[in-house]
């Protein structure tokens, strides 16, 4: 200890879940292709590579939606905390709010990191749930989609996986990054392995009813008598609000089984220390979902489905770009690079980094997660920009094409 | 592995980290003493447990800040995602917005949570450290405010517990639950010490400005020339806006010290998996600023001296309650219960279980928090409630007071 001249510091950031963590996170892997841009190109910027329709004009939420929340600020009545399992005229009594679909993620994370524990992502997957899991030392490990399947669950590679330490599976339904719906049917098988191997179901729904292709959004819930599930969802995503960090964690336990486990419990332990969601925009729920008119939803839908297809017949004119799925909900779509018909490209970041530089369009590479050689591009784009952004994949392509193509 | 009959479920919840994490929670200790209320009890409820001024009307917000909340969400410009560090235009560079000043404690934990890290938490303090902190698996160590020097750190018992493995020392100022304001002097000591430890300090000022004796508030950002100094703050406290989650980190590092050890980085590291605060909200901070009246926090820390002058007078009025310090700023107070005048009664939760069963009165007990037989109690309630709510504490006081007392 020096009374004088230059103290020595002795702390310093070096968590290394932390670490670990923040690598596994989609906002890391879209900003360093942001950093690739050429800030003098005049073009506007097409973001293909993180989701977020409600920056463009027709994506914008309900009027009803937002006039909720402007008149529950005003009133003066949520200004106050939150209780920690969300404000009661907002939730349904087997439901915890939280501050976003990425704060139900790593509640149930942490609920579930009992040591030794592990458990069973998607690979293609939401990162969240790596970092999240990285961060309080639960053990994950990656089953796979199939995209010959239509990105369905490879079920045998679930039961390979588990093990008795196994405590859930976490299943993305409408699918992000892969723009699939699952049927009855595979959830029906999912919900059949899950209680084979004795296993929670995790279901990410926060995509919930944004489909638009032939497909019904089946939730998990309905599988609840097979095995117990928790599924997870927000506001974000139907009413294309992502700023205003409202979602919840609700169980379907009809067998008691959620319950007898002390996970609910749990929960509101964990939100007791946690953030919560903002009071006022609780309080404007009700009025939120009673407000907003179904033309609404459906208008959004329509756009999507549009935006989709036009995606989707673009890529496939695409030589180097193979889409093995049409996407029919969420608002993301899985693609293959074919590097053999590109010259000097070295893989998807390298992909991704000179579209940026060349073409500025943001499209995020995928193989920091598991998935090398594929890209993750998010269609909920204004027609104009999605357009003009994916014309310029194309002559990017087109400029980097092996000889033989560009004779 | 069963194919039929009663599956057999492998999941639950046993963090540990999470159990004796949520064990350092006001709420959990304020909810077990509202439990305990006698719900066919026509009094109002006077609630001292938990301060959240926002309820009453007599703390009532600005109007100004709920029209420029309003005005953001209605603009349509604010739905989007947040920036992981916040939107430019509501933060200064060397600070990082957060979803509340608790979502800014839960960052500071876990940035510096490396392996065999130590931090100095005050004792009394805001138990949210102590929970984030065991969340983490961050070690923390008590160092004691001194009720007698108006709750000053004990700097010798910092010195005492600090190693070479301590990393930062946390103080609160104004403080809570002690209502005390620390002198420039003070904080000038304090600075010394951290600079002869090596330790950075987290000065949490989530009740700045909050000041209504004598003592003017002194950030500790002047003196980071002394010690880095991360200052951890919120609109909360200030605009009497708990719900609306809007809180900040901010680093006073004129020597760099903080951005060499990469401190700022592994913040925005954290903030890019974890809970974004309310766009619209961040984006109305400019506004909110702008247009809130001084003419508002002036009568808003008249209505709190009032309120902790009676809350001192009522206080010294009651035998077997001592209240070694008068309130000079924030909402809290601390009083230590004398047992030895009272009748039947065992400690500090018993004291509050009864008083909360008898008189409707809930004050939060402190021994689940290091100090045995002492009273947490909030003032930001208003007058009639503050008083009544006294006066109940008072006849309970006399009714169990002990026989010579009562003759």
């Amino acid at each position: 200890m020096e009374k004088s001249g230059e103290a020595k510091w002795r702390f310093g950031a070096a968590n290394p879940a932390l670490e670990a963590a923040s690598r596994q996170s989609i906002r890391s892997l879209v900003r360093r292709v942001y950093d690739c841009l050429d800030t003098s190109d005049p073009r506007p910027v097409a973001p293909f590579g993180h989701g977020d329709p409600s920056v463009f004009a027709c994506f914008r939420t309900a009027a009803a939606a937002a006039e909720a929340v402007a008149a529950a600020v005003l009133s003066g009545k949520h200004s106050r905390y939150s209780p920690a399992a969300g404000v009661a005229d907002a939730r349904a009594t087997s439901c915890v709010l939280t501050a976003g679909c990425n704060h139900a993620i790593e509640i149930m994370m942490a609920v579930l990191a009992s040591p030794g524990a592990n458990v069973l992502l998607p690979r293609p997957g939401y990162p969240t749930y790596e970092a999240r899991a990285a961060l309080c030392g639960l053990e994950f490990r990656h089953f796979d989609l199939v995209p010959e399947k239509g990105w369905e669950v490879d079920l045998d590679g679930v039961e390979a996986l588990a093990d008795e330490n196994t405590v859930a599976m976490v299943i993305v339904n409408p699918n992000n990054p892969c723009g699939s719906v699952y049927s009855y049917d595979h959830l029906a098988k999912i919900a059949e392995t899950a209680r084979k191997l004795g296993v929670l179901v995790i279901s990410d729904e926060v995509y919930g009813h944004c489909v638009f292709g032939s497909k019904p959004f089946v939730p998990m819930g309905v599988f609840g008598e097979t095995a117990p599930v928790v599924t997870l969802g927000g506001i974000s995503k139907r009413w294309m609000v992502p700023g205003w960090r409202l979602g919840w964690i609700a169980a379907s336990d009809p067998k008691g089984v959620i319950r007898d486990k002390k996970v609910i419990q749990s929960i509101i332990s964990y939100c007791g220390i946690s953030v919560d969601p903002v009071t006022f925009v609780q309080g404007a729920i009700p009025q939120i979902i009673a407000n907003t008119d179904e033309a609404f939803f459906e208008n959004a839908m329509n756009v999507m489905r549009e935006a989709a297809e036009i995606c989707y017949q673009k890529l496939n004119d695409i030589d180097c770009i193979t889409c093995p799925h049409k996407p029919e909900g969420s608002m993301v779509v899985m693609v293959k690079l074919d590097l053999s018909c590109l010259d000097g490209i070295d893989d998807d970041v390298d992909f991704c980094t000179k579209v940026a530089r060349e073409e500025s369009v943001v499209i995020c590479p995928e193989s920091g997660l598991g998935m090398k050689d594929w890209l993750r591009i998010t269609f909920a784009v204004d027609r104009p920009l999605l357009e003009d952004g994916l014309e310029r994949v194309k002559s990017f392509c087109k400029r980097h094409g092996k000889a033989k193509e560009v004779k």
